[in-house]
């Protein structure tokens, strides 16, 4: 390594332009004199622990514009809670020895704790880091911030496939009456409120959305979805992996338990088959449930141009802000006033994100609870706009994998 | 309606590219002097027991047009089997009353069940009637056709989600151990298989994937997901949702039971929730699970150039083949030899297809039965070829909607 290094890294669940935030650190630590080597560490965290760092200048250029379309996270990522003062300790030595002056850490919430953690460790360790946390989750829950890159494409791909889904259910509402849709989010119902962005008239789907933000009862579900069905011939229902009952069960775990992550987060996702069976069973109606899962953070084919470009946008600009001695922070998009769509950054303190959530505001979802007001329309419309044209070959999207990563695999 | 009528119709699960077999349809009747009246029937046969026809001649140009990239049944679509002989016989009575000289029924093998009957009740009452059934099914499993219009868009969707979904695996192999996608196709794996389309290298997703011709073993199953997770790190599975134990029950139901159609089929789709559930509780290894469902019918925005020619050809032929004279039969798609891929139309007689399925050939799958063979690959990989460009306004696809059905919603 150099006189002066950078370390990039990529932590939680990626998005499909997560790698459009590593684009915009390369390309402007690059450009900078006061930065040596561009080092990425595989595997978040993880990879700064276990040493595990790729020369990211060694990358060819197609491989480094190829980050602006591609999913998934290029550097890898992890799941992984940075908990014991030793391990902290010990990352403060490795950057010590590899002579980091600079962390970035792409990430959500769990990574921005991981951020910190390291921030404050260098702080009580007097080495001179400049720690800056770059905002991505399609969850859309981290604060300060007036929405997180990878927001906007995964609500682009959910609401296309409402659209389109849409369009199909509706042939056929005589004979399937209802489909469900289960979109991703813990405790947040950003991405199932973005499905609203699909409907241009009032027969069109989405016609029932819920939240995890509202408790969710069986009895009132049974009734939205006959008055809909009586309304309209058939219901498209839209319904966040969080919802919970009024006691605040999750419906995802009704049905058997699930894995816990190392932050002690339950993977959900079974919402909509909870509630399908609910509708057979009770209801005696045919019903059908999506789960596109992970699909929702990786369909990059469909990335939103806005958010795209925010990414990269938070990218370069953390280098910036490290370069010009900022630490401890994280990244944010300050929307600006005005007709027109536009956003600047800005910064936070890490230690007020770290393991906090930003729900939907309650004025934003209507009061029966099952679906979104204007306010709501108005402030994720913009985040979907305009279309990136992926380069394809043999019919299908050509995305890069960093070459000296790829030979980690097996 | 005029002196000599057409009714077009579509029955079954609709397709990315129904629509375009529609616009087939249209666009070669209107070319044609033998008809005058160009009619849809809303809701399959069950619009044409209700009279309930729309002109499609008052249908302004923009949206005939639209029909060649929008998804779900322009006209409606229906899960009814045609099983008295009253109602047969008042199908030939209702076409006798509005002059309809020649049907066109686009479906899959129900569909040509229904179209054939139909066609037997027009010899016998004497009544003059060309019908023509149009194939269109993203399972492929029509026999006596090379493929069926619909599938290569489905697959394209597939393979482009298994890419994508593989790119985000990947990176969290180490943290999120295993993938399972779950792909429609109630006795046929044409789309499981059509997954590996994706895989560009040995590492590369999909790493395993199952059949419902191939009888499913949990214990073989183990297995292989362990030999992978130790080979590459992680495994990402596609299972069709059809696959069935060594006694031929159904995996989809082993949680549960799941409604029937008027034909008789049970609604599956719950083979990749079932395994999921079996690798977290028998083998403590973190998974997850995507169920794309109704959406492999329906992204149109992944349309594949290949597969809407066809559809759209197909559509065409019949009219075609309906003018002179041919009754009782289904077109066909006959791919022709030489080293670039072209396919021609035929047509097949539709008491031969009706009710029957055709299965992806053995030796197209491994001896293991958990991977295809190069001829699968050879056979699904032109399907897959060129991009189609879908308008979009505000950020997502512009679909359209016929006029006159449009009014019908409430």
């Amino acid at each position: 390594m150099g006189k002066v290094n950078c370390v990039v890294a990529q932590g939680g669940g990626p998005t499909a332009v997560i790698n459009g935030s590593l684009y915009g650190v390369i390309v402007q630590a690059m450009k900078r004199q006061e930065i040596d080597g561009i080092y990425g560490a595989i595997n978040g965290v993880v990879g700064v622990l276990r040493e595990n760092f790729i020369d990211l200048r060694k990358e060819p250029q197609e491989v480094i514009d190829g980050l602006t379309f591609t999913p998934g996270a290029a550097l890898g990522s992890c799941r992984y809670k940075l908990a014991s003062e030793e391990e902290i300790g010990k990352v403060i030595e490795i950057f010590r020895k590899y002579k980091v002056r600079y962390f970035f850490y792409i990430g959500g919430n769990d990574s921005m704790d991981t951020a910190n953690r390291i921030y404050e460790a260098s702080i009580n360790a007097k080495y001179d880091l400049g720690v800056i946390g770059i905002p991505k989750t399609v969850d859309n829950d981290l604060l300060f911030t007036d929405h997180c890159p990878g927001f906007g494409s995964a609500a682009k791909y959910i609401a296309t496939s409402v659209l389109e889904a849409g369009y199909h259910a509706r042939g056929l509402y005589e004979f399937e009456r209802v489909t469900i849709l289960e979109t991703v989010g813990r405790n947040t119902g950003w991405l199932a409120g973005a499905s609203a962005l699909a409907r241009r008239s009032s027969v069109d789907p989405p016609h029932l959305i819920y939240f995890p933000e509202v408790p969710f009862s069986l009895d009132q579900f049974k009734e939205d979805v006959k008055r809909v069905c009586n309304e309209i011939g058939g219901a498209f229902i839209v319904v966040g992996e969080g919802i919970r009952d009024e006691r605040g069960e999750l419906f995802s775990l009704k049905n058997g338990s699930s894995p816990v992550d190392s932050f002690g987060h339950v993977f959900l996702g079974r919402a909509g088959d909870f509630l399908r069976r609910f509708i057979i069973q009770e209801m005696g109606l045919v019903a059908q449930n999506i789960k596109l899962d992970i699909c929702q953070q990786s369909a990059a084919h469909l990335i939103s141009g806005v958010d795209i470009k925010e990414a990269q946008m938070v990218g370069e600009d953390a280098v910036k802000y490290a370069v010009n001695g900022k630490s401890g922070v994280m990244i944010t998009l300050i929307r600006e006033e005005g007709s027109s769509y536009r956003c600047k950054t800005s910064t936070v303190e890490l230690s007020k994100v770290a393991n906090r959530e930003r729900k939907v505001p309650r004025p934003w979802i209507n009061e029966e609870g099952n679906f979104v007001r204007k306010e709501f329309i108005q402030y994720a419309y913009p985040l979907i706009q305009e279309e990136v044209k992926v380069p394809t070959r043999e019919g299908l999207p050509l995305y890069v994998k960093l070459h000296n990563y790829r030979v980690k695999e097996k």
